[in-house]
């Protein structure tokens, strides 16, 4: 994962970017709750057991950076929704890969006795892995990062 | 992603007990310094301006939960080094799709300009996805969270 010549430490770092937004473990379990169905700011708190004051500077934060945005509930003219945008959706692929980490990680001792299925043919999913685009897996030293004018295109 | 007769919300979820490992801002940027070769705690701090007393913390927490583990440093025998146990090496491929998201969704106005290459053939990586056994790509609503004892074999 080394790339000798290129700063991306700072700022300018994805990774750091995106831990900006969603590197805080409250904001990445009240996604996993609108990934699991729930909508609304009761349901959150409810599950999640978070104080209020938490979960709404947590949920303004994250309607801010675009990952929720607030529609009207269409049972109660006072309260509303806060639904995944395209952005909040596509970060399922990180809690898909969390979750198998803590699987494989977190439960030496304990039986773990929970796995994600594809609803189609009830089978586990496949780990989520990096892969090249021709499909190879590829492990931490297989790649690296480059300015985007280096790239075989 | 709903699974109505599981609980998966509390500390059995395996996100949530990886959260509660890596959960951490900083804890990920670590992480990501590990990646790109830094072993050195002098090393850490200097490139993430961190102050030394969290920097000590978070190895400390990092090493306890073995996702480092204690080297000793040949320069330096004073010194040790951190060294990605083989559950710490795991995590790349949650580096490299929050990288992935973090440049789709967090450079809006601006020019990113960098990208993961492979590098037998210097091509950016393919786009980390959920995939079900048989390869097919997955999207939020099409898989499920089940007992293992409910999965076909």
């Amino acid at each position: 994962m080394k790339g000798k010549k290129v700063d991306h430490s700072g700022a300018g770092c994805g990774i750091a970017r995106a831990l900006d937004m969603v590197g805080d473990r409250w904001s990445l379990l009240i996604i996993r709750q609108a990934f699991y169905g729930q909508q609304r700011f009761g349901e959150f708190q409810k599950s999640l057991g978070l104080a209020k004051n938490i979960l709404s500077t947590r949920l303004k934060k994250l309607v801010g950076d675009g990952i929720f945005r607030i529609e009207e509930d269409p049972a109660s003219a006072l309260s509303h929704r806060y639904i995944l945008t395209r952005a909040g959706e596509r970060l399922c692929v990180i809690l898909v890969a969390l979750w198998q980490w803590g699987a494989e990680n977190c439960f030496k001792d304990e039986d773990f006795g929970l796995v994600m299925v594809d609803k189609v043919n009830v089978r586990p999913l496949a780990k989520v892995e990096i892969q090249a685009d021709d499909g190879r897996i590829l492990g931490p030293g297989d790649f690296r990062v480059v300015d985007l004018g280096a790239v075989a295109r």
